[in-house]
């Protein structure tokens, strides 16, 4: 198998190549499974560490489309669409975040058609193409209502994918991400930023801001769980597809204030502690516009599966990147 | 006000023209009424017979960025956006239908926020943006899941309008449409062609073929309640729009059967007669896949209304073209 990550210096781009070269096989579109023979990981930022000769660190910018020619050819057999801007970044910048979150989708899509290859494509839309009046659970027939550019992107990715799969230029699958924590680094642009920052930072000894109201229900994954479901969506047959290429992924609800007593559980109330109150609107507005909880039932029947319990959150995070 | 109308020379779009000048004034976008002082009429084909100085005649193609740049000016005060290829075309050809029916619209926009100015702007949806699995009467939050290129066109549509209203670049509405018909002419290349040609065929003397089942239950609108719902669409405040920019327009849901039976208690039975049943499983897909009845809360609180009997419908289009 010849596999294409873009994104690939990313948070969940880095994963998912690791856990790759450890699988080392994947499902083709025939459905035989073949060994993994390359990955190309395509990034702006060029991916450093890991060192396989299965993989291929290519640098570049995804809106391009001579980039686009040499990255997609007859051989690629599988691709996974995960390069991005963040969703404040997509809000700040209008043309950056349509150049890059859709525009350059839809070019890899055009190549892909115009190949005839009709390779295997797994990309991460995201939760935010939901809005305005939303049921408790948002059901998987619930009409998509973006309030953010980001969400209007993911949302069109969605459409055309959708499309281009149904006319068989690609074999497609969308899967709609709940917002992955606890991501390890600094805080980014995304607006969900604060959901990883609040247990982040105090297991780290800083103190955290939290944004929005306590109140406030999250729709979370563990980036272990996240991993998993990008591949178990990739080695789905198209058969099994019945409800179409868009899939709202299974996920943890929770508010913030039980995610806080869970870290208090885990690590003490002194980190708890480290978490200040500061409600920022801007950020507000576009959290709460996300909704909190979802039935997932399409995604649960194809075996994608979510985390239990936010304690086994935090301590897959301990547990990685605090060894010790 | 400075108009402009994309379709011009097309079905509805040639109505609105000839409404627009009989009824001689918009409201601007803050709140004016003001007198019509020039509408330009563009196509792709010449708009013939309508001879009124307000209107100046533009031919082009939508799809090339110059013509737009000559089209759209900061005088532009509204815009209605009509131009598109039907359905079956868009089926038939998957790069015309983007370009025409998406890329122009997007270009369109990127023009509308390039110049800054905030235009009015009224453009049709359809209901092929839905599909799959359908309740019996769709509600305003059903999910989209276009079973078409021609419906996925529109729905990306529907998401860039509202994005580029949210942002204030535009001053957005998109109507979502029910079929319009009895439509006048020639049958087209749409897939919903033979709703129209099931009555003016036969009221015209000859035969004409259904190629759905009887008990096939369509969504409808007559062609002078869909300007004046275009028109109501223009005239609405920004401020009314609490539920979004992208409405489902009320309508007419009858079985393929009553309209015939409309038909025979308007004209007699040998009128009716005249109707053959010929099933294409081309055509049954796609309009399978179109719902036949809508709850559309939103609009009817907003003050768009439906045709209320099929027979009026017919008699509309009997007296528009059969005077005598
Ligand atoms: N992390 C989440 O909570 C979450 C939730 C829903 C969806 N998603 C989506 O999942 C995907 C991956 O998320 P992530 O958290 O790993 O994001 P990330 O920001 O960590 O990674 C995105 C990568 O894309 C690269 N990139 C950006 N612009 C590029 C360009 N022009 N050319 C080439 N590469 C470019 C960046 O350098 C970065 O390495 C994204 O599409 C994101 O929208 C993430
Ligand atoms: N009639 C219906 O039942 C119905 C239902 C739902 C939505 N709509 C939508 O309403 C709009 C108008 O519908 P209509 O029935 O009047 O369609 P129509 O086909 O009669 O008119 C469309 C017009 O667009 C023009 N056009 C096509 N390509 C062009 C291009 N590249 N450049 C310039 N002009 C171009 C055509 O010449 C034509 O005159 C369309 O957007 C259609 O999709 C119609």
């Amino acid at each position: 198998m010849n596999i294409l990550v873009t994104g690939a210096a990313g948070f969940l781009g880095r994963r998912l190549i690791e856990a790759l070269l450890l699988r080392g096989s994947l499902t083709d579109r025939t459905g035989q499974s073949r060994p993994i023979e390359q990955i190309v990981a395509f990034d702006m930022v060029e991916l450093t560490g890991i060192n396989d000769p299965r993989v291929k660190v290519v640098c570049g910018d995804i809106a391009n489309a001579h980039v686009l020619e040499r990255l997609i050819d007859a051989n690629t057999d599988s691709i996974f669409h995960l390069a991005a801007v963040v969703s404040s970044q997509a809000e700040a910048d209008f043309e950056l975040g349509m150049r890059i979150n859709f525009s350059a989708t839809q070019h890899m899509l055009e190549r892909v058609r115009q190949l005839g290859t009709c390779p295997k494509w797994v990309m991460t839309s995201s939760v935010a193409v939901f809005g305005g009046q939303l049921p408790e659970q948002v059901p998987d027939n619930q009409v998509w209502a973006p309030q953010s550019s980001y969400g209007t992107q993911k949302a069109m990715n969605d459409l055309l994918l959708a499309d281009y799969s149904r006319r068989a230029f690609v074999d497609g699958r969308s899967l709609r991400m709940p917002t992955i924590v606890v991501r390890p680094g600094k805080p980014n642009l995304a607006a969900s930023s604060f959901a990883s920052g609040i247990i982040r930072e105090p297991l780290n000894g800083q103190t955290s801001v939290c944004p929005v109201p306590l109140d406030t229900r999250l729709w979370l994954m563990s980036p272990a769980q996240a991993i998993r479901n990008l591949i178990h969506g990739h080695e789905l047959g198209s058969e099994q597809l019945t409800e179409g290429r868009v899939i709202n992924m299974p996920g943890l609800s929770i508010t913030v204030e039980r995610m806080i007593d869970a870290l208090r559980q885990t690590a003490g109330a002194q980190v708890a502690e480290r978490i200040r109150l500061e409600p920022n609107q801007a950020i507000e507005r576009i959290v709460g516009s996300w909704p909190g909880a979802f039935c997932a039932a399409y995604s649960r029947d194809l075996g994608f599966t979510a985390d239990e319990r936010f304690t086994d959150v935090i301590e897959q995070f301990i547990h990685e990147y605090q060894p010790g």
